[in-house]
């Protein structure tokens, strides 16, 4: 076995998983040279096999050995601007047209990729990823074993502005952002600094593609969050929640642990039962929308109406008494 | 002529079209030295003209002809880190700081950007043009007379996790992304690479600023996207579909070959008819808003008592027979 | 007083302050050495104060002092490729790997981060920061004292597409844009260039992150908005108008200044009364969102039903006189 394949497109040497069951009739015409499946589609293929409650689990372990993660020479490249105050233990990598400025420590075997610029005081944990062109604001730090893929932004000021007079006045946005450990940030995904304490990323928080974490927010551990997400300023995720791609989050909430999003749900207020939430709003053909969306503008009106339907005929039932 | 300007803005030696009626009313105050305008507006001007029966079209051939694209000079920037094993074709312009890792192949024409960042054995097709500072990760490849805008990042690792125990286990993502010919990729756009099979984005493809495309989706010939739109995993999107700004479509659908969707359509269930949809909520003002959400939220018992309503009147009618 | 703090964490030497009610309770147990508090809280704390009508404000102000911008040392760096025809007032720096284009000119006391890329014939302000990976195309300006975050893109093409004979064709993007004094632009968000005349973001305009404005949009001075925010091309979007997070506006629009819209809300038509207005769709469990969204579907027949028992209980009436 050399690699990992979809049964649909497996060859010699490849092993295919059977996990979504809108699949199973592939086990029949797969060119795998194995297969990982559940014991109750064991009986499905004549295939070698490898059998396991949590197929998804046993093909994700396998691949990991079948196909590791390219580790980067280690070494500072010399076109690489590393200040001299900077720290770096061994083993680290630091790419092409990185620049790390003074009072950085960057942990063992940790990599900078290239042209990734890394600001004052940043510290980042050992193991720990950073690819192309991610910019990580001073002062910030994150855990061991991360990876931030390319284009995040880690630290910009939050966005905050008092209003003097009608004209807005920035606030100066003295907290930090602090990265846990095993933590993925996706590429283009922007979080920002705290505006006095810090914003706070949990252990084990995975971040999809641009995601926009507001200043002060703070992401319990083992949260998974999917893309075009938007959380606002100063809210609260609990541990082990999943939120759907493109949801919404209004600031100052905060999230029971455990809580399931769906995509494209929009939060308003703060969401105290863990649970499953959904909150998008149907797709209808055109014509059939704008109808909706008319009724809709309306349906005060018409909740209105079925009242005095309602009072009109119990009325009549009672003159009828 | 030497080049265009909108009605409103033109002076000598600019060249202005109308397409959109409701400028129509420019055409007599315009100071533009000629226009292209439909048939059936020829006769409301008296200046020199081009009449096409499609204006917007024909604007859009002359601007460029008036206004060629910049060619960068060809030739490898002194600060560009290319490795030896880079294949080269003639007149590609590698720009300064960008980096081109071993075995990539770029062909006749294209330009890299400042700062751009091309991984290991990636392809870019002839006369591509690789703006400032996009990430393009191993193994990729872009067809030809592409254009990828600034901050763009192709081939990042799709959200791909497994759960272990309570933990995250991360799943390799073994798959590439593929790029047609002709293909434009906005500001800022993220394409997860595949997680076992490639994710393909078809010839002709248009993709706005902004957008998110997840692991292992294929997006078909000649389909237009705009911006802030968020696709999620394994979906299929027809060919010459065209989709409104900040449509969010979930994963594992299918959408037919020339379906329209509206901004901001939420979908989450396969499109098999094509058509045009719409899912945008509507607005209003916020007390009226407040009232209509209350209502939304009971809907379903208003519809029952509406049923409840039908019944009782009914029983009334039988009642009285 | 050398910093601030919130009243939850302070410590000797900190100020904080309360703005926000819900806080009221910590003025009783923070260790902070002084507060700012609104006239009608003076008399909850025996700590030193500072009494004001506009806390928030004026802790803006002293926090100003207290934590300063960090200036970046002036100069060139030696790896920044700065092309002679570069036009550099006195106190301007430039960060590692940064590139600017032939005919920029670059403000007295402004500064570009690391990696950032400035195109040919671009104007950057006086005192205007350009943060690290931010890219100005061509031709484009910004005023003075203005923040740009890292990784915006500025003045890439929009999306121009004319269709030909079921082909795109690229529609040039001939216009710049155009940003005005005092402006902020958060981390990756993308103002495209105008297709003809140009993209004009007006004077105090503060745009948070991963915000999408679309070509010859025009943003009035003072105009605030929130994360996530998608603006299609040709909108006007009036002076000092507040913008939620995760709104999405279509094009060729016109909103009133001054008008307020809520996060998330959807404009599809323009607004000529300046008001708040909100357009959200509510969150709910998911299985009563199930039953609401089916519900919903039918609304129009749902109103239909409602106008039937109506007129039947009116016939009913009229029949019994």
């Amino acid at each position: 076995m050399t690699r990992v394949a979809t049964l649909e497109r497996a060859g010699p040497g490849a092993i295919a998983f059977l996990a979504n069951p809108r699949y199973a009739s592939q086990l029949a015409t797969t060119h795998a040279s194995a297969v990982i499946v559940a014991p109750g589609d064991a009986q499905r293929t004549s295939l070698p096999k490898l059998v396991s409650p949590t197929p998804y689990l046993a093909y994700a372990r396998i691949a990991a050995v079948l196909h590791p993660p390219v580790t980067p020479k280690s070494g500072v490249h010399p076109s690489a601007v590393v200040d001299p105050g900077v720290t770096i233990a061994t083993g680290v990598s630091v790419g092409p047209h990185a620049t790390v400025a003074a009072g950085a420590v960057i942990g063992e075997g940790a990599s900078i990729g290239a042209g990734a610029a890394i600001g004052r005081d940043v510290r980042i944990g050992a193991r720990t990823r950073i690819d192309a062109r991610v910019v990580v604001y001073d002062g910030c730090a994150i855990g061991a074993d991360a990876i931030v893929y390319a284009g995040a932004v880690i630290g910009a000021d939050g966005f905050g502005l008092a209003e003097d007079e009608g004209r807005w006045l920035r606030v100066p946005q003295v907290g930090r952002v602090i990265v846990g450990d095993r933590v993925e940030i996706g590429a283009n995904t922007t979080i920002d600094r705290g505006a006095i304490d810090d914003t706070v990323i949990g252990d084990d928080v995975k971040l999809d593609n641009l995601i926009q974490i507001g200043h002060n927010c703070v992401i319990g551990d083992g949260t998974a969050i999917a893309g075009c997400t938007g959380i606002a300023g100063s809210t609260r995720i609990g541990k082990r929640c999943r939120i759907g791609g493109a949801a919404n989050i209004s600031g100052h909430l905060s999230i029971a642990d455990g809580t399931t999003l769906g995509g494209m749900a929009t939060v308003m207020s703060s969401i105290e039962k863990p649970g499953i939430y959904s909150g998008a709003y149907p797709l209808q053909p055109f014509a059939e929308w704008r109808r909706t969306a008319v009724r809709l503008r309306h349906l005060d009106k018409l909740a209105a109406r079925v009242a005095a339907l309602e009072r009109a005929l119990r009325g009549r039932e009672e003159g009828e008494r």
